[in-house]
């Protein structure tokens, strides 16, 4: 099986594999639940990962006893070497038939990989959120990624959290809300089948599950969809802050990313970006403020913002490939798609 | 043993036990860790306290084998009923020669019952916070005690996160810090041991103990006291929520509350108030406000910060013989003490 690359797109809730050959024809796909080690731990983080991969080898028609050329993880929470390490230590001592070699990096620079390697921003708001710069000569910078309690601004969970938190602030009176909370919290009381605010203590800490709270953020979407005041409230909220994040690794941008015919390219992954629309008015007040600013005036002319068309996964896979000095045939044209174009008026 | 009366002041990090004669005097008195259910789990939790409470029956010269007259307990995290009922009956499964008879309430309510049987406001801030008004007649109205992930504002933990996270955020350039971070960040290496941010993520999740990440308030107290701009602000932010708490409760507050001639009596209950003249800035700033807002303009004249002589335990004691019939007799002047007394200007 020399000639067959993995890949796998590890998320927060969902999980996905990916086989592929040398000129990039997916041979199989597989998908599975969270591979997030920080929120499932070591063990099932590998557990799925070989499920996922050894099913895909089956799909394929292909041995499961035979390892892979290489297998390459675009892993939510694939950042800290030393937990990397570990990760591959263990799955290659549990699981020595998977894979002949081994490659993590991060959601984000796989979603990036699986796009273009030209470089850009990914901006990540799925069950968590980060945000990364990727520059033409490679070099990155980041900002966010830290988790539920140290950040994950802009994502389900915070967009959930700050949801649940209006409701409680205003039922302390400890916050005016800035609007009516009637319709989230009974949407809480549903989501989470419970009649009161003591109800929830359960969910956020003996129970917590990070996805199954950042899932209320759906039922929110919906509210702002049918007109519910706070709902569209805290989706602009969430643009506004997922622009924070681009802002902040705006300064670290070369030339060639902010000056190109498209302007800034955005690469916008996870399941928040399905609810464009209800970020927007945060998102875009936020990025013309940074364009007018004396900083970024007359250097950011626009932005492109891209959803990927494809599992990144193949990212993960090319990566992999390539850290054993293999090459895949990669369609980017195919793999990502600009869904809104935004240039800002030169006299700002 | 049917004179004896047992009392269990429980918290984020530390809990105490307190074994009482009807007359009040003190029998014995014993510490042990955290028993907070939510933080520690039920299992946990009522082995340490029945170990407590062993441990001061024989301390007491009393039969071990004895149950006690009644066991009233003064919990941080005592509030849902359901949960509650669930530690009583799983104590007296576990435990028969503990107690005849059970109560649990909260640390607020039990501090209360420790410093007055006339009412006013409780404010913990300690692992983490809460607030509550008890009225002369006996109602409550509460304001936050939802734990580090919806609320716990202006407690230990919260001031410890806010530092943390203003370290994060500057490193991140996602958020500009009010004050240099470099004496935070060090102090935050060496607490936590780790040489940079990702170093944190063990202590933030995989291996996350409140009471031990709220122990970084303490270092975060000595920066201040050495003049560090950074420390002193969490300091003073922490101070001015601590006051939005009591802003909250205080439209339910009784007139006799705010009449008084020492004003309305605050409890201040938690080891961060060891910190107090670093919290004044905010706090009295933020009551001031109140004061001269329109809805408070001449009904609410001042206010005394109060502290515990005591355990809290002593309350729990006599709250739960209370709920026998029995009464314990409480010395309430020598058990709290005014710190601080403020009268706001009339002419404001």
């Amino acid at each position: 099986m020399a000639s067959v690359f993995g890949g796998v797109e590890g998320g927060g809730t969902h999980s996905k594999a990916v086989l592929l050959a040398a000129d990039g024809k997916i041979l199989a796909e597989t998908e599975g639940p969270s591979t997030n080690h920080w929120l499932v731990g070591v063990d099932k983080c590998i557990e799925t990962i070989n499920d996922m991969v050894q099913r895909a080898k089956k799909e394929a028609g292909l041995d499961p006893n035979t390892p892979l050329c290489s297998l390459g993880m675009s892993l939510s929470g694939g950042e800290q070497k030393d937990a990397i390490d570990k990760l591959i230590a263990d799955m290659k001592k549990r699981f020595p038939t998977l894979s002949q070699h081994y490659f993590i990096t991060t959601d984000a620079i796989g979603a990036m990989a699986t796009a273009s390697d030209c470089g850009g921003v990914v901006l990540i708001s799925g069950t968590g959120s980060n945000c990364k710069l990727v520059n033409p000569d490679g070099s990155q910078i980041g900002c966010g990624g830290w988790g539920h309690m140290m950040g994950d601004e802009g994502s389900a969970f915070w967009i959930a959290h700050l949801a649940v938190k209006t409701v409680f602030d205003a039922k302390d009176k400890l916050v005016a809300p800035p609007h009516d909370v009637t319709h989230v919290r009974k949407a809480m009381e549903e989501y989470f089948q419970v009649s009161d605010l003591m109800g929830m203590l359960p969910h956020l800490y003996r129970n917590f599950q990070k996805s199954h709270f950042a899932g209320f953020c759906k039922k929110l979407a919906e509210g702002a969809e049918a007109g519910d005041a706070l709902c569209r409230y805290v989706f602009t909220e969430a643009g506004r802050v997922l622009a924070k994040h681009v802002e902040a690794v705006l300064a670290a941008a070369q030339e060639p990313l902010l000056s190109s015919d498209l302007g800034l390219p955005i690469l916008c992954v996870g399941s928040v970006w399905k609810s464009w629309e209800l970020l927007k008015p945060g998102f875009t007040e936020a990025l013309d403020k940074v364009a007018s600013s004396d900083k970024f005036k007359g250097r950011f002319n626009g932005y492109s913002l891209l959803f990927l068309r494809q599992s990144s996964a193949l990212g993960g896979a090319s990566l992999g490939a390539q850290s054993i000095g293999a090459a895949l045939t990669m369609d980017y044209k195919a793999n990502a798609k600009v869904f809104c174009q935004h240039t800002f008026n030169s006299s700002q």
